[in-house]
């Protein structure tokens, strides 16, 4: 890694967003594990392409921010533009044994990533 | 690892429990941004004290449950048997700045580890 990257993870501060459907009306423990499953997998794949990332948003005590989307539609909306932007993002399919219908999509995660980046994308959307 | 640990673990399945307190009333996505962060410190000290079968449970599909007590006491006490029996385990204090007061645990996570051994701590508590 050049200095200038280094200077850049230095000065940013890092967070990871939780993005979940409202439409599906799930209960407050079935949001909760379905969060925790977007969670660590988006921290796995930060881990993976970004490490030092990875690494440095553990030290500053794992920022991370709950936000909603009404549907499907915007769900996949943001998660694509995420992942358009280059951000590491994984999302959550439902095994669908308890309340909601097998398969489908509930929630993802974007990062740990630099706050600003993922700002852009999630913004303006509401905490959950 | 000797023969007899690694059929241990090839044999049994692993999961991962977050227990909440439901008197904190946190909203749905404190309580989601809560777990999400027990799942994660929880699943970082397995894989530092037992790094095979933290990889297993990822293989696995990260089967987690949540759970509920009704307060701090309550929490604490399951905490501290699990801490007893020699499980990897992770309690959450909140930084307080939203809803409630600054310091308050709020959760934890118990494992990855082997099911039954969790279901020996937690296995009679609710889902949340």
């Amino acid at each position: 890694m050049d200095i200038l990257s280094k200077l850049r993870i230095k000065e940013s501060e890092l967070k990871q967003a939780i993005v979940v459907r409202t439409d599906l009306e799930m209960g407050k423990g079935k949001t909760a594990a379905q969060c925790a499953h977007a969670s660590i997998s988006a921290y796995l794949k930060t881990e993976r392409t970004d490490p030092e990332s990875a690494e440095k948003w553990i030290e500053e005590g794992m920022k991370k921010v709950v936000l909603k989307v009404t549907g499907e539609k915007e769900l996949f909306q943001y998660f694509q533009q995420a992942k358009d932007a280059g951000l590491p993002v994984e999302i959550i399919r439902d095994a669908g044994l308890t309340q909601i219908k097998s398969g489908s999509a509930t929630c993802f995660a974007i990062g740990p990533a630099d706050e600003k980046e993922i700002d852009n994308i999630v913004g303006k959307l509401k905490l959950l």
